[in-house]
Formats: C-alpha cells, sequence, structure tokens
C-alpha cells in the first residue's frame, strides 16, 4: 500500500475543521487547552468502538445512542473530568453540551458525539466549561489537529497524532488521527480516546467492518497496567469529501481501506504505550504455536500483564523464570517441557529449561528501550501478539492520589 | 470452640521433631537457615494442596505423586531456590532428597514430602545441600519449630508460625502451623509454603475435606500482586499422638477439626498479606448481594488485584471512583446505579454516585494501616471475601531484578 505521512492531524483529510480552547476544568487558574472540537463541513459516515466496562462514562452512554440514531458530524472532548459515576447529572451534561454546540454547528443533537477523560466520579464543571462553546465554535480552523492533540492529553507527556495520504483504488484520500491514553490501558481498551476522521467515501458497512477488525489488531492487544476503563471511546468520521468513488462492502479497495484505518490505529495504539505511565520499556509479547488463537491470547496477555515480569524488565533483568511462571498461571494448555522464550531473538529458556546464551547477550537485550520476547508453545500453529511496557516504581508514585482533583471540586462546590 | 495459643510452632503437638540447618544455598558465604526438617515420631494421615500453574516446580510434582502413593511422615524445606524449570536434573535433585533424608529417618522415599522456594530456572547447588543432610537429621529436637519458620522465609521480613490447643469432643489436640509467603501472592496460592502439623487423630476423608476447604476459605482469597507461583504448597501432617479417639468423616468433631485448621490457616493467610513484599496496608475486599457466588468472587479479585486501586491505597486515597470502575469491568453482572461501596463502615459511593460522608472522614479511614472496603452491588445473595493489600513503588523496586541469583549460579557452575 503506497502510504505517504502528510501534516495536520484530524484536519488532513479535506473537510474537517477544528480547535481547542481552555476551559480549566481540572484547575482554573492553570491555562492549559482542555475542551476541543472536530466538525466536518460534509455529512459523514461514523463507526465507533466503545469500552466494555460495565461502569460507563455518561458521555459513552450519550454518543452510542447518538451514533445509532444518527449520522455524526462533529465530536466535543474534554480532559480533566471523565463525567463517570456522575449519574442523571452526568447525562444530562454531556446531552446538553451535545445541544448548544450542535446548534451553534446548525447540527442536530444527536449529530454529535461527547468524549470525556480524567478524574472519575466528580461532577463536570460546566459552570466553566458552557461558556467556552461559543468561542469553541467561532474559533473552528483547518489547521488546528495539533491543538486538538494537545487538548485531550491527562497523565500523557506528549501528544499523539498522525496523518496520512494513501490510494485506494486509483484515488488518493486521507487519514488523520489523533489520540491519548497513559495510564489505565489494557486489552479491550482504556481511559483511551482516539478520533479518526477521512475524505475517503466509504459506505457504512466496509467503515463498520474496517474499523472493528482494526481496533481488535490494534487498541486491543496494548496493555500497560491490566486496568480498563470506563470511557474508552474510538470514533472514525468519514465525509468523503476527497471526490472519490464510494467504496463498497467486500470490495478490494475496502480491503485496502482497512490496511490504511488498521495503520493508524496500530500507530496510535504503540504510541499509547511507549507513552504510558512513566513507561521506560515498550516490549512486544509474541505468542507462537499455541493449541488456540484463546491460549494464545491468554498467554500473551498473562505474561504483558505479570506484575513481576513487568518489574523485572523495568529492572532490565531478561528473567524468563518469571515469564515461564505467567505462562503456566495463563490457563491455556501448555506444556512445560515444550516452551521456548526467545528475547530480541536470543534463545533463554528451551524446552522448558534455561538455554546456552550467554547471560551478557539477554541483558543487552533487556537494557534496551524496546525489544521482543518471544513464547513458543509448540502445540500448535496458532499466534498472538500484544503491545506493552515495564512497570516502574515511578507508576505507583503517580498513581498514589488523585485529591487535587477533589481539592478543586470542593472548592467549585461540586464535591 | 475453645481454642487456646500455645508454643512450639510446628512442634507444638506431640510426636513432631524438627530442625533446620544453613547450606548456603542462595549464598554459600551468608550463615543463614535455609533447609529445614519437620518429622512425625508416628506414623501420619497427610493432605496437602498444589499449585494449579501448570508449569510446577520438581519438589511439588514428586510431593504429589508421593503423597498419592504412600503415607507421608516428614518434611525437607528449603529456602533460596525453587528448583523449578529445572526439568530431569530437578526432579532428580527432589528425589534423591527425598532417599537419603528418608533413609537416615528410617523412611521410605515416598513417605517424604520435598517443598522447595526462591528463584526459578536454576538447579539447585546439591553440592551444598547434599553434605548437610546427616547435620539435618542428627539436629532433630521437639523445640526447633521456630528453627524451621525462620528457614524457609525468602523476602519475608519476619517468620510466621502460631500454635493452638483445640478441644474437639472431649479431648484437647494441638495443631501448629509455619508458613512463607511475600511475592507472588494471588488467589489459587502463591510461592507460598504453609505446613501444618497436629496430634488429632483423624481419618483420611475427614483431614481431607478440612484443609480442601480450609485453604478455599484462606489461601485462595489473598492477593498480593495477582501472581500465581509455581511452587505453592500446603501439607497436612495428622499423627494422633494425642491418644484422642478417631474424628471421623461428616462427624461432629470432624466440623470441629475443619474449624481448628481453618482457623489456623486464616491466621497464616492473612499474615502473609500483612508481610507481603514491601506493603503498607491490609485491606479486606467484601462483596456483599451479587447474583452467583462467581460474580461476587469476580468483583472482588478485580478489585484486590487492580494496580491503579492499589496504588490509591498506598497514597492513603480512599478512591472511590477507581473501585467502581474496576467493579466494572470484573466481567460480572453490575448495575452501576445499584452500586454502594462502604470504606471502613463509611459511604464513599451510593447508588454510583459519591455519598454525602466528608472526603475527610475517609481519608482517615484510608490513612489506617488496615481497614475494609464494602462493595454491595444490591442484585442477589452472594458474598465474597478476600485479603489483599497496596502496592508500593518499593515493590516494584524490590523486584527489579533476581541478578544476584544468577550471580551466584554462575558462581557455582550452574548457569
Amino acid at each position: 500500500m503506497s502510504i505517504k505521512k502528510i501534516k495536520g492531524g484530524v484536519c488532513a483529510p479535506k473537510g474537517f475543521l477544528a480547535n481547542a480552547v481552555s476551559a480549566g476544568i481540572k484547575n482554573p487558574d492553570v491555562e492549559r487547552l482542555d475542551l476541543a472540537l472536530i466538525y466536518s463541513e460534509f455529512p459523514c459516515e461514523a463507526a465507533g468502538t466503545f469500552t466494555t466496562n460495565r461502569v460507563k462514562a455518561a458521555p459513552v452512554k450519550v454518543s452510542q445512542a447518538y451514533m445509532k440514531a444518527d449520522k455524526v458530524q462533529a465530536i466535543v472532548a474534554n480532559s480533566g473530568n471523565a463525567n463517570a459515576c456522575t449519574g442523571i447529572q452526568g447525562l444530562s451534561d454531556a446531552r446538553q453540551t451535545a445541544a448548544i454546540v450542535g446548534k451553534k454547528l446548525g447540527l442536530r443533537q444527536r449529530q454529535m458525539a461527547i468524549c470525556s477523560t480524567g478524574v472519575i466520579g466528580l461532577p463536570m464543571p460546566m459552570m466553566r466549561i458552557e461558556p467556552k462553546f461559543g468561542e469553541l465554535v467561532d474559533g473552528l480552523a483547518a489547521d488546528k489537529g495539533l491543538e486538538v492533540a494537545q487538548a485531550i492529553m491527562t497523565s500523557d507527556t506528549t501528544h499523539k497524532e498522525i496523518s496520512i495520504s494513501v490510494k485506494i483504488g486509483d484515488h488518493r484520500v486521507r487519514v488523520g488521527a489523533c489520540a491519548k491514553g497513559a495510564g489505565m490501558i489494557c486489552p479491550s481498551m482504556a481511559t483511551m480516546l482516539c478520533f479518526i476522521t477521512t475524505d475517503a467515501n466509504v459506505s457504512q458497512a466496509c467503515l463498520q467492518k474496517a474499523v472493528q477488525t482494526s481496533v481488535e489488531a490494534s487498541f486491543n492487544r496494548i496493555t500497560i497496567d491490566g486496568d480498563m476503563s470506563t470511557n474508552d471511546t474510538v470514533i472514525v468520521l468519514a465525509n468523503g469529501a476527497s471526490g472519490a468513488p464510494e467504496i463498497k462492502r467486500n470490495s478490494v479497495e475496502c480491503g485496502q481501506f482497512r490496511e490504511a484505518i488498521q495503520y493508524v490505529m496500530k500507530k496510535m495504539a504503540t504510541s499509547l504505550v511507549r507513552d504510558g505511565e512513566r513507561v521506560t520499556k515498550f516490549v512486544t509479547v509474541s505468542v507462537k504455536g499455541a493449541k488456540t488463537y484463546l491460549d494464545a491470547r491468554k498467554v500473551a496477555e498473562a505474561v504483558a500483564n505479570s506484575a513481576l515480569v513487568k518489574s523485572s524488565w523495568n529492572g532490565e533483568d531478561p528473567n524468563w523464570g518469571r515469564i515461564i511462571h505467567a505462562v503456566g498461571y495463563s490457563r491455556a494448555a501448555i506444556r512445560e517441557e515444550l516452551v521456548d522464550i526467545y528475547i530480541g531473538g536470543k534463545a533463554a529458556c528451551l524446552g522448558g529449561l534455561q538455554a546456552d546464551t550467554p547471560m551478557e547477550q539477554l541483558r543487552k537485550i533487556a537494557a534496551k528501550d524496546e525489544f521482543e520476547v518471544r513464547i513458543d508453545l509448540h502445540l500448535g500453529k496458532a499466534d498472538y501478539e500484544v503491545y506493552t511496557s515495564d512497570l516502574s516504581p515511578e507508576y505507583i508514585d503517580f498513581n498514589r492520589s488523585e485529591y487535587a482533583y477533589w481539592k478543586q471540586a470542593r472548592k467549585d462546590g461540586l464535591a
């Protein structure tokens, strides 16, 4: 596939405008972008996937309902407050946001998607957010993709965006994306938001399929701390403004479109892991030779989520003993005496026993910022791969308290 | 039940002798007890439970086979090396230990149980262990329960033992125990060893039942880091030396005996959590009102294993938002709007929303060394309780590297 990187983030595809403003959601005394808007000048096909956590934030419930009912054409997103566990008030806040911003854009309420990320359990400070809607809409422009990527950051240390131009059939289309992640990243998504825009002209059926399979191969394969958030959302808007012919379901072009979406999602997903809270290593855990797909996945996830394995990576210790112990408790079918473990391509364990590779070589690999752990079970043909990180003392330190949030809510009269 | 605490640990019951010596298993230059023996002067009924990890250490495989085949009457245990992932050599080392020590005791090889705890994947330094077997057997005495409790410690900061006298029917019998835990503690046990002795005269059927149900209510309910080891073992030896009549299956006395065993196991299990690696809090997570027992368990374990929840406890933050988010991803049936969360008996969340309890009160509770988190799902009648801890930056720091083990194994010519 002929992919070229281009500039512009979510504004790179034709017909998309964006803006972000500072509403002081987390802290009114700090000036930072925390309220964002993405808007398509043309009607869109839209598709999304949402958290499977049974505790869903209000904006997730609202956006899911709106996307079923209508054709979403704009997204309002905020950081600093997740609007989760906020009951009827939270739902009302999310709906009101859709109604007011939608009206200013000339859209129906249900053509809006609403997304939030931040602390759980505190009401939204709507008295600071609502007065900003005018500025948010008035400032829409075709060169503000970056601002949106910045406004959705929470504990992210850097913004994440990508935009590409890709040839589908005989026509070039553009795909842009931004995402936020940091803690709580786990298969089945995370406090993770990802917005993707494209000017491809794609049928609803093809778009839906492309989003589902791409999420499965990207966001559902990353894990930082084994937690899963109430707010995870991936939304893709396709406005057809490229002028290319419609991409129909099951066509060759639909396959190419899916590849493009998957490319973008994988870039975003892996960049989330790299920027995980206080993460120092990016580790690919690749399981081969499992009896079933589910077994391969169980093994990969058990290893990638083990606190002891992740601690050893933080210590640059190529500790295959802890890896095989996680393989053992994964509940997958395994035979200890068949298990091979390679670290960065070097055998650490063969047939369940320590391999001959000199420890110094393995330690050099574990000292790198990025390496692969490959586990071959030699029981079948199923594979699975996840992308993960180490677990650092600083992660825990960082996550010890969210008290600052509560103090602000108290000041706001909301707690 | 009339329980009196008495002295002596595993030697408190009549007819049990013990000893421990220093074999330099982890480090020959450091003098510390690391090889222990428990021996009954009389034949025993024995029962045990072992790790469900599919990667099982050699001594687990050997002890399981021996306990099926014969009446175990003595236990050899070592710290400093888990003898796990050590292949045929590991099995041979465990069997040889049973054969040599058994012969010195006048027992058949299969009347021995062998237990190891320590690093995974390195061969046992038998050249240092084997020469100590003579001293180990010769030094057997009725007052060395404490030495055994000390010899099985790894990253434990303190030894764990208990002994009680308990009236069963009209007769007093004694129960003694020692245990080791620290990291890798998780439901379905851990790098956890627990040895229990009793001079009760108990039928195999009653003993088996008592051990199974007591492990389920104690060791299977503790979790520190969500990992599960290759070596977990609980062994109970009952030698009948009290002279009391036989306790038969399904008798009233069998129920009393089970209560006594459960009391001892629960004391040992909770002391393991209290001494978890770099733990500062002991937290009881109690789930009420679940639709099913399995749902109650899923919720309790999801909360108790969440890295984010545990980090917040470390920070003394009564963060109910993170607790409910773990409730939501537990895969149990829940209805967000019905969930109540109490911290130390004070409402933190009612009906899925923040409760009115002043934050200062909740923070005072979370600052304690020990508190309860109660979660009521209001969906049914099933309950479940687990005992867990916070997760500290120091835990990760502590678990970053086991390189010292490897360096010693290299010196020993074993790696």
